[in-house]
């Protein structure tokens, strides 16, 4: 976690006003898109962990597009973006993740499902993509951005081993991930995170060793199943004054 | 992240329904709260990384009550919430974190900051902690949870060293960081999450090491400055093509 530079936990980075990057969405100053705390916490607790999805409904292409945006605009350290999601929809495959994943169903029945990578042995050639996307877009040359390569070598790269890296890695995919269950529960889309699975057994089945890359966590998404118990289960979270400590 | 038994990321359990937790919301079967595709990416393409918090605006009491809410009902690996939230305030306390941040200014001048911590060397008496807060939410025995409590024990204390557990529990933080990025992204509330930061120096600033945890990673909130270059900033993500493959 320690870093020897200052270091923001997502590019934003000085230089001219670019164009957008083709696919992003027209940044406002003025949000009129806001909903009310109330409605928030009345999605936050709509959602929970499926246990059961009701195989036959499927998540329509709007709404699976956008979780998907949801998901590449997740913020990460130094916006380096150390990742990979993997979604998987051959049925082949998920029966065989299903059977890395202790038998449990979600990773056969859900609608979708996204397998969390992390990039392991994150190094000099992924920060230079990173710089080369950032000159990409903000419209200047590479060697400008010798300040902010050497910041990003120095406080992540040069600072952590190869173990440490991927931890770090790892990390920023959990981050992606709550972005996307809040995503999803604001937009009516049932999801299961899971860490029950065998990442090496993972890694296997969907290719990624030879990628560089590690199955880190899996979230299946899709709708509840009317008769999974656990939708109607009381949710179960330590009180207020358990988890918050006030300077 | 290897689990030797199934165990799903949240904890959703069997048993009786039984009044919710004080505090809680009530659980609705039909959303009627819900944004729409392009409304949810407008809101997650607004939020930036903020560099410059306006010092002057603050965030009110029930949108600030929500997002701490945001954070207490993020699931976590078997619902075991193995984390506290420091909502440092006191003035003083923040000008010594800006040292201990690399004089990064947001840890003064956001209207509020969090820190997240994880538990260290997770343990028995965490789970047991859990356990009993389970029987208390559903009004079952503890002794009917027997069976859950060997699975969490086996599939997460037992499996992993102390170093693992701890970097397990810092991995259940940044999911609910990333709740609370895309809940303030909803509400409207800029946030500026920041890794650049001397834990060691953290912990000793706040006390943590006398609780048994350490700071994993840092959210200010509030709201950007006008005058912030890069509130105007183009979005630097990678293309769709270089962060998804499909299976």
């Amino acid at each position: 976690m320690q870093s020897p530079h200052s270091c923001n936990a997502e590019a934003a980075l000085p230089g001219s006003v670019a164009p957008r990057y083709a696919g992003d969405l027209m940044k406002t100053t003025t949000p009129d898109t806001l909903i009310s705390p109330a409605d928030l916490l009345e999605r936050l607790d709509w959602r929970y962990a499926v246990k059961q999805f009701d195989p036959t409904r499927r998540i329509d292409e709007s709404t699976w597009s956008a979780l998907e945006e949801s998901l590449r605009l997740s913020p990460s350290s130094g916006g380096l973006q150390p990742w990979k999601f993997v979604v998987v929809a051959d049925p082949t495959v998920r029966e065989k993740l299903v059977s890395a994943a202790f038998g449990q169903t979600q990773v056969r029945d859900a609608s979708h499902l996204v397998v969390f990578t992390a990039k392991k042995d994150f190094g000099a050639a992924d920060v230079d993509a990173h710089i080369r996307n950032v000159a990409a877009v903000k419209g200047v040359p590479v060697e400008s951005l010798a300040g902010l390569r050497g910041m990003l070598m120095g406080g992540i790269v040069g600072a952590k081993d190869s173990a440490g890296r991927e931890a770090w890695a790892a990390r920023q995919t959990y981050l992606a991930l709550g972005v996307l269950i809040a995503s999803a529960a604001l937009l009516g889309v049932d999801a299961a995170p899971m860490e029950g699975f065998v990442p090496d057994q993972f890694d296997t089945i969907l290719g990624l060793k030879e990628l560089g890359l590690t199955a880190t966590v899996v979230c299946a998404l899709g709708y509840r199943s009317e008769t999974d118990p656990y939708a109607l289960a009381p949710k179960v979270r330590f009180g207020y004054d358990q988890v918050f400590l006030h300077v």
